[in-house]
């Protein structure tokens, strides 16, 4: 057993851009020592969140619509009040989706569906540099 | 320490079918070496998810309307437009309500509370066979 | 590798008080053996739950919001028609935002964002005692 430790930099467009990452956290797996465990995928940040999508452009879209819908950016928030800063509904969105994935892996490949693929939500509202952290447990 | 994985078969009904799987949950971590850690339960779909809910008929219809009214079947769907399956929001809402959960464990006990069962939701628009992962990690 | 198990007591107002509760998560890593790995915070309830948020008082309210907009407590509840304990909102939003957090720690230090803290969130009807557990596994 043992805990290795990897990381996945991106550069996103912000306003919910949905990145598929699967392919990267496939990769940090690929390259360890493990092979059996699980995959915790985290977003140091209060502004993203990371869930799992069908990756077409159709549910893309309709997931980018039901934050539109269900946390407009077009409300009023406190925080903006506060801040200043715009991004309230980034936050709200971030914490309701969560910022934390894990995801089993047998005979080193993670567990995924067919068409199911890890996606990394930018809520914020303007493009950003992010780091994720990928913590792999197993053995 | 050691990691130890099981499953889970299930037939679902789909539409929104709330299936509790706590009592085999539980019968993976018996029957396992294990005594203390967490369980990681996985579904490898992209139309399900995972969560914890008090177990009884008024939870389980109050939790399938809020899935009708926040993302509900009858609005049009990018996915559905270009796919023609009819179950973009089966994916919509496992997206939102993601397919992980992790319970820890003790004395070779989950630690849930009293009203608090793990349920199983198969989003799609048909009965389904499903596998769900439960990976344990402990000692 | 190993699993140590902590836990935080806390006394909550419920009616989605939102508790900053990051400092005792550090607190029972920096005094557990344990330099990187994983901490899962489970509630072990069905009327609460855990996620990130920046706490300050602006995304506070505007969270409470979302619950109040989108799980109303005014709605009826098939759970408050059968129970009359008036608390089916609770479970509702605690099945919607999910129990269980699960947070890498690298060099005895939570991989939180700056303007990120992990909070409880009580949604249950009434001040309630709590206790949360925190499983920790790594090396």
């Amino acid at each position: 057993m043992a805990v290795q430790s990897g990381s996945i930099d991106l550069q996103t467009r912000g306003h919910a851009d949905i990145v598929d990452i699967t392919t990267r956290v496939q990769r940090l797996i690929t390259e360890s020592d493990l092979s059996a465990g699980i995959a915790t995928v985290f977003c140091s940040s209060s502004t993203s969140a990371v869930t799992t999508l069908e990756y077409e452009s159709g549910c893309v879209r309709d997931l980018q619509r039901l934050f539109d819908e269900i946390v407009s950016p077009e409300q009023a928030y406190a925080h903006n009040a506060r801040w200043g800063d715009g991004n309230g509904h980034s936050h709200i969105r971030a914490a309701l989706l969560k910022p934390s994935l894990t995801i089993p892996f047998q005979d080193k490949r993670l567990t995924l569906g067919t068409w199911q693929q890890i996606v990394y939500i930018d809520f914020d509202n303007r493009p950003r540099q992010r780091s994720l952290i990928v913590q792999l447990i197993g053995d």
